[in-house]
């Protein structure tokens, strides 16, 4: 297990799916913050299961406590821990899953790695880890937004093969995204998206997806060459959500399929510094920010638990057929959507803070 | 700068285009083990300049010396420091680079963010910065390939718009990648590609392209979640590498468009370990390896240094017509082989010697 | 803050003196352990204040509960989540000190690093933060003891000047520690500590003290020179500790007085090991351990916070008397017995999951 | 190994007694600061063997270099590598020291951990390994000295049992320190100390003795509690030390024998801070540098390599008589003396550049 992150905004979450609580230690929140649950709260219920009838229709309210940090109100500069107590703590309805790792979930390499797993759910594996996460972003965001005007929205732009058109994120907000339950600011695609979960839902099948995320009033500088650079730090954040398969960052995989001269961002001057006339680069440039936003795209495959009966073996490696039981989203995306956020939120606010420093000690 | 890497098998990088030597401190070597410089030699000589006409002209042999850890050709389990020395240490021809920042280098962000830089080449941000990494990756291979039977290669799939057809990775080894000098094992694609990259050396504009990797061999276990999945790691291992844009593992993006009926990977038993039928899953579930062969793609941009004229604008917000001097690759893909296994072979090896520890406690 | 310690066994403390809960998070603890709260209970209670006369009136049950981690009373190998409800979170009684910083406490400085402090008690500079680590120790000996036959017994061995006569640390257990309240094996002077203590208690004074850590059955080879000397962690475990202002191993200052000839320990065979006559390294020599007992001492300065009027200037520079309210110790040696058992704990289980790591891969 | 320091300035060291080159990479020094060799040198020509009749014959110039990371005389952020050439690379003139552990020395405990070792000198554990900290901590001065007017002076306070009188060292220099070759301020006990070290290297022995610290002009706050607090990473410093067995802040062991109302240290005005009457404290309260000078005091065992024939074991467990070969140090307290600056300056930098984030981001 490795389950902290970050080098001054230091975050260490724990839970699994049915233990008493799920959560996280924060350590390196400035001091004097206003925070109290509300600022985590919104977040953790963007990302809770049960809000729609496209998602599982297992019910938590999500519900966030801070346990210690904050006082009156604001942070007190010590470590906050932050708590969403698990209200679905009985394991129940795994059916035979208990003796038949789930294909292409965790089950077998947790097994592996640890020669003992949860008897049910995913366990530490299971998305609720998130919560951790989200609840962290979420003080994460309080810093970028109060004292540094930076705005994080994600969005999803595919579900399976639908495409959203191409989206301009200069003016998306967290506000546009939810007009949809998909979170697709493309409506007429949300529309097909909803239609296709529903009926993979109704049909026991799953489906994968993109979110794209944009990160707005960066300034130029942060990012640790060599290997903390900006991308390579979002790269690890990301790839560690549950069910990831991919990362660009800019162009991404297409602009592999440039030419330089096609794919170069030409600097121009933009108020007191420079910034490009296009943005390839996806606001890094060897490693650090330019000043540009920054725009990721993430992929997740689709869930890997389904309740189409699927033939595989059991542990002891015997033809077995799984039927899974238990209540799954049939497509993770619009809840990963504040995941995303949240961890984009982690890394640039460490990010700043390391740089923060350096900018204090001028040669 | 974060120029350390690893938790258990740990390296510290150092060194710019132009200074006295690049480098590498590796801390937590397994001791006792043979090693010289030309166990080390061979994978800095694949990614050296200079290899053929596709690459830059610069000339460097970089020859590798080990300066303290080993004593009468084994490891002492004390820190290795490896050296390179800079043959070409005296910045020159960089015209009006020093005034005008080059589109899309890392020439502004430095500037940004340390307020000064190297007055000519890359500096840091020079591909000679993954010497160290390269230097550091044959170590690490060294324990892999003695211990664990772990094979890592990887191999040129696309430059371009030109892509290799369906790479059976299973009997890849590098000299059959070797034998193009694009090192594309799929030889009429690779003559494509390569008249492709001499055309715009010629015309003084790059190209981008893709790189595939596997990694054979790998045991059920390895990887730390949370934070430390194992396609985390390798997703930050991998953008740490300089022009890297997109990150895929197993079915990658790909993979978003099916549903998980069509994406699972069914058990089967193979020997004495459970195997999977198809590898949508890469070799990674849940963060943590599952014995099958981890499957990788990363996506490198056209180099930002081309040598045709760019409309851009000076430093201080001028508008300035920059023709880039020096010696420069007109695509990386080809001498990044070596750097994308070198990445994957210090994750790997620290993902083992931590799983080491786990297994040497039973309960 | 930085309230993570370790490497591989990795915890993450949290919690003030009035906030809702104080706890800690355990990331790498050994999957399969047994564990409940009963395991981990012993030390909490042997810490809790109002065990006697001789310590504070607060009373606090310290009940641990375990929110993550386990399962059927079994670790899982993810992160522990430990917890104590603070019953006493009402900040109170607490008189002038809102502006009076008391002297040779953290209220002054703490101010000034967070521009911010808890309002009553010490916040997080309280003893009470010291729960976390004695949870988080009380699972490190689970492990010592099953798998390694660890055994750590600490004890007071000076009150003031009141010394204990030399204590033959070899038969020590922490029953017969517990002998008395005070926690000295010399029952004699054990007699005149308590006395001691009850009478500076009566006086609103306080008094300092030394403990003494004995670490059996350490086998050779943990340590991790240079920075990470086994030596090095202790001590910065020990000094993380409130109140300790020093720190000896072995022979400790007494032994700078020495000769060579006198320090040095001859070697001996011991079983199929080799040991040493003497012990005037304590058990470890160049920064590893040598299968020797490990010897500590640790100093602890009086309390600060005592009931006596105190001549001192308010937070504005401005004379004043400070005459503290609230419950606190005379002297904290006795209740800081099982927090050095406790940081020991974690230090030596850190260092055993670091080498057993290395001698999985031999050469 | 763990040869790597600090969070924000972050040093990796390297090197044996008889391998190439000794050295460290410096990762996050302030860019643009003016950094020559010539910065570096005066404490490692304080700090190399030979410089006087009391030390050890082995003569090396340790003239260092800088590898990386400068140019034009400037930092530029980026890892500076430091390396000092062994000029004495040849192993020799260690007898049967090959087959017999010295007492006291690090020749078992590498051999346990490692399974091999250096085959003479002590390796990684000769005192040759602190170059690299102490060079690192030359350039961590220059940014205390030139931007935060920070002072670090230690001194030789015993030798054996020759106290200096008590020493003020409110107006010490290094100058002055460095008015004896002993590197004692009381010049008549350094007459003493002088003439007993040159007795002992006469008969083949050795003597421990202690090391005062003071570090003027920290600024309130600086410190990371719990577990970093400012004294626990200054004991972990001085521990990591060879040959230290003991760690005082302020008023040590000897502060344990007060009551509260003789320790605590009243707080007064000084000018637009408070200070305190008395110092017991340390300088730090809390964990938390409070603006008074930091006192520190390091106890060094007698060098465990003496050449008086030994009685012990040889590694098989037989009998045997050592007599020792080689050059070493009647008593290491005045070549230590640059060490123990070096290893405050890195403590007190890095949680400068840490608290210089926090104070960046004001509510």
């Amino acid at each position: 297990m490795s389950s902290s992150f970050g080098t001054l905004f230091k975050i260490c979450t724990f839970g699994e799916s049915h233990c008493k609580a799920v959560g996280v230690v924060i350590d390196g929140c400035p001091p004097g913050m206003p925070l109290t649950e509300a600022d985590i709260q919104p977040q953790l219920s963007r990302r809770r299961p049960g809000q729609s009838a496209l998602s599982t229709d297992r019910q938590e309210a999500d519900q966030v406590s801070i346990l210690s940090g904050t006082e009156n109100g604001k942070t007190l500069g010590t470590p906050i821990a932050l708590q969403v107590a698990n209200k679905d703590q009985r394991p129940k309805d795994y059916g035979n899953m208990r003796d038949i790792p789930r294909p292409s979930h965790a089950d077998y390499t947790y097994q592996m790695k640890y020669g003992i797993r949860a008897s049910s759910g995913g366990g530490r594996s299971s998305a609720r880890e998130t919560i951790g996460s989200v609840a962290a972003g979420s003080v994460a965001e309080r810093v970028l937004t109060d004292k540094y005007n930076i705005e994080i929205v994600a969005w999803v732009s595919s579900v399976g093969d639908i495409d959203a058109r191409e989206i301009n994120p200069a003016n998306l907000t967290r506000e546009t995204v939810d007009q949809t339950i998909i979170r697709c600011p493309d409506s007429d695609a949300a529309a097909k998206m909803e239609q296709l979960v529903a009926e993979l839902k109704e049909a026991g099948d799953s489906v994968g997806g993109v979110i794209g995320c944009i990160i707005k009033g960066v300034p130029p500088g942060l990012g640790e060459p060599t290997f903390e650079k900006l991308e390579a730090k979002l790269a690890q954040a990301m790839l560690a959500i549950p069910a990831t398969k991919g990362f660009e960052v800019g162009s991404g995989f297409a602009g592999t399929r440039l030419k330089g001269s096609q794919h170069n961002d030409p600097f121009i001057k933009k108020g007191d510094r420079l910034g490009t006339v296009t943005n390839n680069s996806g606001g890094i440039q060897g490693g650090i920010s330019n000043g540009e936003s920054i725009t990721l795209r993430i992929g997740f495959k689709p869930p890997a638990t389904i309740s189409l009966p699927q033939e595989t073996v059991d542990f002891a490696g015997d033809s077995a057929t799984l039927e899974a039981k238990g209540r799954h989203d049939p497509c993770v995306v619009s809840r990963a959507v504040p995941i995303v956020e949240s961890m984009a939120a982690l890394v640039v606010l460490d990010m700043l803070l390391r740089q923060e420093s350096r900018n204090s000690v001028k040669y």
